[in-house]
């Protein structure tokens, strides 16, 4: 035998890593019992981790016991604190123990769910949980569910379904030069990553028609009719309209009934936005946020938004998986199985092959919450929600700036003293100064061309106390600025 | 106060989360410490997972413990385990202990680090770390790494940045229709994800050109220099060439200098897919197999394949970040932060804007095995690829099929009393024999239109032992069938 000796092969001792985990697991339950112990917004400025890390990997082994203990002044310094129940910006996204524990088992078992036979659980697992979710949000039968990693991915997956279901157009085979100038449609206020997947695809920003938004921040319809019909008279050929369920600034609901009315007519493919606002729908009370969703081609939601699973996971459901399917689809030799024909293979519907076993995370959840649990815990944050616009609404120096169909709610305080142009550096100024406290994180917009703070509740541990602290820090903070 | 009651809400009791905990981790580290305890190929058909698991979510919470008490029966027998130590098919994902607990922690965090500011630790970790394994393959300076879910991605940014670079075509602003016919190059023998980018580019499979291999299954350069002229000629516009550091089948090296000399004459993104292959160069005495990637423009290799970290991690360097960024990034105003300009925002490199922290596993894998670790175990697994390789040659009734320059082995057995037409089927038995013994998992290919087997080593718990039952199982069954 002439190779090196076995001890220092194979995985860590099994021992040391029990002993590591167990540690470990003790920092995360106090960690969880605790989530007010760091400031939510990490202070640190760009380079200080950096500082931290050695230039070079190190040459030799390290105890895990050392990594480990690295991590109080290595990494959490740096950490913006997501699950912090004062985390207010963007939309929330927060590990529930149950989801935590979900992780640790797809992290040990690490199966790559690429085919059905690499991991038949993972792949009928997701398949099986993911027509829970479809149940709970209301949608009817023949929605298929596929996770993907992030809303971007469901989207530009959705498109490139859009695209590959264009008659005579074989995008596939054949690409797009040469082909019809394709357009899809979204409104002003719909997500980044709608244009992004617009670029990807080859459909370029010019592709992209941004339509109006009303008076409430939702698409007009009778201006998307007009596009196409422009468009068509043009010579283009649209393909795609998102309607969002749930805006990034504001969470507006687009008028979906009235998009998929019109989409039928024009035949277009008709994608959902519904990343964050479709979780509501979990809570009947909330259902009707999906109305005219059911005549969807596609519509995403992502759990790790507003179901408490932690990132990521994002879910694609489609009326038409044969199109995703078609659009996706390479089978070489060396990934042929024999099941291909009686199970699917969940790569075929997305970009990446490789595949981590995310239901768990969402089985874990589901079943630790239940459906009760899921929809009391939503309803409570658009309580919590209400809560805080009707404070905003009582305080003369705020004003609300949009509805708020959901959670969140958009804002923004009057300073008197100061004239109109300076008014959006001075709601600048109240959101650094209340961030800067390391209580709450709130984040900001631009609506209608004037800067808004964005109180956006949706933390799995935020409660009252919490809204209401945020709600005195800016009342504070925004006296102490001159409102 | 009109809401519910509060102990309703929020998360699962700490305490009962920390219990489960320590009952899972005692749960891991016994499956890690028997990696041999369950069948590596999961002997379930088609819908056995999915009978166990209930067709609707449950209405009211259930308790953790019962939710963990079900994975023995609802998960485990549907799980392949990747894990096994006789996992020997496509190419091996093992997790490691410090990997394990990297993802602990990512799953407790969860954050998002889509910009600097959400978790400036996940930013800079992840620039740090990519840093020490850029060093440990050997690549100069210059080349930036952003961490990917799966090289399908990273495969899929690069050659949407090799686009996006094209001189006077505009694909970001105006798309693909009207510009140049645009044309890139792989090998016959290159990963499928290569024409799923062309797919989803707008492209089409008939813009992906597939270039003849030598005997060896590298890229014929002649042949690709003479496709790039025809090409040319044509009226088409070649833009991008991917060269393969470890195909898919055979893990064959294509001649990735002469093809980087070949692309800077013609002006061509050179991008370089290692994958698998990649990691070997961890080891000095490997460094060889990325000859002339120093040139490339990108190169994709996957940390969760040969580097012993759980799914999922793939890092795409390039040393065109500008170009990257110029593809990708979309700014809108919720997403604008003071520190743009001083610190990147890596959702500004892909296509995903919300990003896991998975730079915290693989700083944990590389401090706990070292860089010579790292090597050591990845020598390894070559010399115990040569060995198999020699008992293979050494046995009249077997032929190997392909050169083995890493730890992936082609063969299959003759069959003399079947005629020629017989001998695949054959050889598919043979396979399908010794993965029912549950002892190991191999999976096949089609070389030059006949099948091999391929006995792929990569899994850290692999051992010579492991090797050896391979090759007698192997042997026992070719006779029983007649070799």
């Amino acid at each position: 035998v002439n190779g090196p000796p076995k001890d220092a092969l194979g995985d860590v001792d099994v021992e040391t890593f029990r002993r590591e985990a167990h540690r470990l697991v003790d920092w995360i339950a106090t960690y969880l019992a605790e989530p007010e112990r760091y400031p939510v917004l990490s202070p640190l400025a760009p380079g200080d981790v950096r500082r931290l890390i050695p230039t070079t990997a190190p040459r030799s082994a390290e105890p895990l016991a050392r990594i480990l203990d690295d991590v109080p002044q290595a990494v959490l310094p740096g950490v913006t604190h997501w699950n912090h129940p004062g985390f207010f910006a963007y939309f929330a996204s927060s590990a529930s123990g149950p989801g935590i524990l979900g992780e640790m088992l797809t992290a040990a078992l690490s199966v790559n769910g690429m085919l059905w036979k690499t991991s038949p659980a993972a792949t009928e697992m997701e398949v099986a949980v993911l027509d829970w979710v479809r149940q709970m949000m209301g949608l009817p039968e023949g929605f298929f569910g596929v996770i993907q990693d992030t809303a971007s991915a469901s989207t530009l997956v959705a498109l490139a379904a859009a695209r590959e279901a264009v008659p005579g157009l074989d995008a596939r085979r054949q690409g797009l030069v040469g082909q019809a100038r394709l357009r899809m449609y979204a409104s002003a206020e719909a997500h980044s990553s709608i244009e992004k997947a617009g670029i990807v695809l080859g459909i370029g920003q010019d592709g992209c028609r941004k339509i109006p938004v009303d008076d409430t921040f939702r698409m007009d319809v009778a201006a998307l009719r007009q596009a196409i019909d422009e468009d068509r008279a043009a010579g283009l050929t649209p393909f795609a309209v998102t309607a969002s369920v749930g805006t990034t600034s504001t969470t507006s609901i687009d008028p979906v009934r009235e998009v998929a009315q019109l989409c039928a007519r024009e035949r277009l493919w008709l994608h959902v936005d519904a990343a964050y606002g479709g979780s509501a729908a979990l809570d009947p009370g909330m259902r009707h946020v999906l109305d005219g969703a059911e005549a969807a081609d596609s519509l995403v939601v992502n759990p790790h938004k507003w179901m408490f699973v932690p990132l990521d996971l994002s879910v694609l459901f489609t009326r038409r998986p044969d199109v995703v399917r078609a659009a996706f689809s390479i089978l070489p030799e060396y990934l042929r199985t024999a099941e291909e024909t009686a199970a699917p293979n969940l790569m075929d519907y997305g970009v990446s092959l490789g595949r981590r076993f995310r239901a768990l995370k969402l089985w874990m959840v589901l079943r630790a919450f239940g459906h009760e649990g899921m929809a009391a815990r939503i309803r409570e944050h658009i309580r919590l929600a209400r809560e805080f616009e009707g404070w905003v609404r009582a305080d003369e120096r705020f004003e609300v700036m949009a509805p708020a169909p959901f959670s969140v709610v958009c804002f923004r305080g009057g300073f008197p003293a100061l004239p109109a142009g300076e008014q959006d550096a001075a709601n600048q100024r109240l959101m650094d100064a209340v961030n800067a406290t390391g209580q709450v994180y709130l984040s900001h917009t631009r609506l209608r061309g004037r800067l808004a703070l964005r109180m956006a509740i949706a933390n799995l541990r935020t409660q009252e106390r919490h809204v209401r602290r945020a709600w005195e820090l800016l009342q504070r903070e925004a006296g102490r600025l001159g409102a």
